[in-house]
């Protein structure tokens, strides 16, 4: 029953699954207030969400960020990752086309083959601004400049754990020359970042005390990186919350995902002021990787549709995850939000029921808006009567309530036994309608209905093997 | 390069891997401290998190929890989940054994079947505690009471769009049918609960005031459910704190996850005074499903490993994902934390060189605590000479730094047309090992240096054809 097709959110086998029309008239009809700032929408029946961002949140930049996307850099740490110029070339211009603001690439000084790649991505003409990721080091902001990139990454660690099994250097030194290659970037006209390794275990006086000095010699931004995932979202607000105070340049996060928190990390992150958000196509990169691009779009459109709309091709992420996964060699996570196998799949009766009345009932994404389509499934064990009330008009079938909790009943004990598909709850209710039309069957005649069920497979069975002796030539081999 | 193997974290071809030894004494000497409130290893030159819990999180229940498992209740929502008894019984005895505290089985009242297998495990003697998931209805409230379970989860959607869409009640409805469901599970001498649905699109004084009637008739628990997984960490934060000081019973949450936050959410609920949190393994569930196990127990170990260690038996947690995985017939997602493929591999440079000093240094979860093992992969153009110098080490061969840097940018070379296998790096470290010896070789001689190893596969070619010519027997249909 399972595909694992790469980025196919629709089942394998859509005989099981009943399609839902998504132009209805109650779709979503709701949905943009349930949860963000768009809250125009003033029907008397509509509450807002009461946990919504308020006044307060004056910090907040949930509708007002930049993506620096980096399946170029931090996914080619990715342990499957190899990719050569054309790969890089097609995986840049769909993130350009998808609408990020920033890609950012592996730096020139790791490879010959790195540094004119990161020169052929420059040389494309993209709308979004290419960066390169060095490490704090003239040898390699040198090597960096001279690509041609719009910006350059600089990043050192600060933890004592870095300082002390990394680079062995000491705050001062860490100083002196991140100013150095500060202002080195600078005089060349071009965005420069400055961030520490490891932020959330480093010195929280040191850390400010650094950002403080390259804010005050200019830098674009300063970056916040928890690269072993240790961080957790009160954390990160607070670190932002603490920074944002300290600096007046933009504020970038890169956050690990060891423990599963860098979607949420990176929208809290937003909400305490952080203007800049690092992303990977599938969260790909060094273990188990960063803040996924697709999961940030979900957070993010879920808070703000219009705004999330209005900046990036939502259509296009599934394309854009199809090609990394194919390119890495990896399948498109079952659970992965919007695009994962089943995202717009619902299941149990009592929300088939809901789904079917208003989508936003069990929906905080609309699956139309990133070209998807929404299934019920009905052949199961958990199915309700509703779900299946709406298969029957979908077939044109006439039944009252009564009569559907029977056949669905019934549907329930074929299911116990295995799971029904949409071809077999089919038949079964063309059959029931059918005995019911006829006189041959009323509510709660198990044993009757069992009997036109079994009379109806045998007829199939011998319109079956006629069909085969017709339609199968003798052999060749045979004749 | 890619297994999709359910579960193997190791990658397909260890030989293009060093596996790291973790017995080392360096290991993880630091880790305890790094993250949470088992800061005892009190070394000098160890510093605590400034963002790790303090004082004022009086509240936080971090390492004070029970998770309530719902592979067998929302895991059988999840569109692929059938399982019948058997594995049902399997997915049972295997959470047990790794010490969930509750297991939550699908309503009796779903169908014949679902009814039967609710006794099977209740018979089972398990050490977990059993629930079963019901509607707030007296109906199902009356069979669940009868098959045996320790305690009975009751739910009803109290947000307007259920309120409208699904059952049509209103609160003054819900509220009666609550208490008198709550008094009869209560009257039977077992455990009870009272959940809300979609509690983060309701309204925030019905939920409140629905919570303190069932309190104060002394149900056992109250539950806030974010069954569209519309939450954000600090909208959970702000609930749950507000619920914390309403009601005297326990408190549950159920987090959907899709926007990708789940796990972060089921952290930042414990932080604000939650006491059961709702997974299941993998995560399954309707849609992309809930806060996994493997997610939520990675993040609850980087704040307290030793809490997390003494309550589960966390190297099962690899098998059970295999278990589940293969019965409802999807991938370990190669992202999954601490199970995903890679999760312990280690790629860029610069990391290796730290990983190979002290794995504290990228690590915040000790693989050899989930019987799992670290590895580090250099055949790439990101590699580093320290990483290498390590492999050099394993190998036996004495080279200079100097050397081993020159070999490096070798490396580098060849890996930026294809990713070497570690085969082909020990190869190339033994060539360049026997031409320093010989004196047929010296640092920045790339000619030379391809002049050997064109020489050592010619030798092996020559090998390979001989080998074959023996091993490879004439053809029978040749004879």
């Amino acid at each position: 029953m399972c595909p694992h097709t790469n980025g196919d959110s629709a089942p394998t086998d859509p005989s099981q699954m009943v399609p839902v029309d998504i132009s209805n008239g109650t779709s979503h009809q709701a949905s943009t207030q349930t949860n963000g700032h768009a809250a125009t929408n003033g029907s008397a029946k509509q509450r807002t969400n009461p946990y919504a961002p308020r006044a307060s949140d004056f910090l907040s930049n949930i509708s007002n960020f930049s993506i620096i996307e980096s399946t170029l850099r931090e996914g080619e740490q990715f342990a499957n990752a190899f990719f050569d110029t054309k790969t890089k070339i097609a995986i840049a211009k769909a993130l350009d086309a998808f609408g990020v603001e920033y890609i950012e690439l592996t730096s020139p000084a790791a490879s010959e083959q790195s540094r004119k790649d990161c020169e052929a991505i420059c040389k494309l003409g993209l709308k979004a601004k290419i960066l390169t990721h060095i490490r704090c080091h003239m040898d390699d902001a040198r090597i960096a400049v001279e690509t041609g990139v719009d910006g350059v990454d600089v990043v050192i660690g600060t933890s004592s754990f870095l300082r002390e099994f990394s680079h062995g250097k000491d705050m001062a030194y860490i100083t002196k020359t991140a100013i150095e290659v500060i202002e080195y970037v600078k005089s060349k006209g071009i965005e420069v970042r400055f961030s520490s390794e490891d932020s959330f275990r480093s010195d929280l006086v040191d850390l400010l005390s650094i950002y403080q000095t390259v804010d005050k010699i200019g830098v674009n931004r300063v970056g916040i990186a928890d690269t072993v995932g240790c961080a957790n979202p009160r954390q990160v607000y607070d670190l932002v919350r603490t920074l944002r105070g300290v600096v007046k340049c933009d504020i970038e996060i890169h956050l690990h995902n060891d423990t599963g928190m860098a979607i949420a990390n990176a929208y809290t992150a937003l909400e305490a002021g952080a203007t800049h958000i690092d992303t990977s196509v599938l969260g790909i990169g060094e273990r188990v990787g960063i803040t996924p691009l697709g999961g940030l779009v979900a957070c993010l459109y879920a808070a703000n549709p219009e705004y999330v709309k209005s900046k990036y091709n939502l259509p296009m992420l599934r394309e854009i995850e199809n090609l990394v996964a194919e390119a890495v060699e990896v399948n498109i996570p079952f659970m992965n939000p919007i695009t994962g196998y089943c995202a717009f799949t619902h299941k149990a009766g009592i929300h088939a029921k809901a789904i079917l009345n208003n989508p936003s009932t069990y929906e905080i994404l609309k699956p139309e808006d990133f070209g998807l389509t929404r299934y019920v499934s009905i052949g199961h064990r958990l199915t309700g009567w509703n779900a299946v009330k709406s298969r029957v008009e979908q077939l044109g079938l006439k039944l009252t309530d009564d009569e559907i909790k029977d056949v669905t009943a019934k549907i329930k004990e074929l299911a116990d036994v295995r799971t029904q598909s949409m071809d077999d709850v089919d038949t079964l209710l063309r059959v029931y309608h059918s005995g019911i039309q006829s006189g041959e069957l009323a509510i709660g005649q198990k044993e009757a209905l069992d009997r036109l069920l079994r009379k109806h497979r045998e007829g199939q069975d011998a319109t079956t093997s006629r069909d085969n002796s017709i339609s199968r030539p003798a052999s060749p081999t045979q004749a």
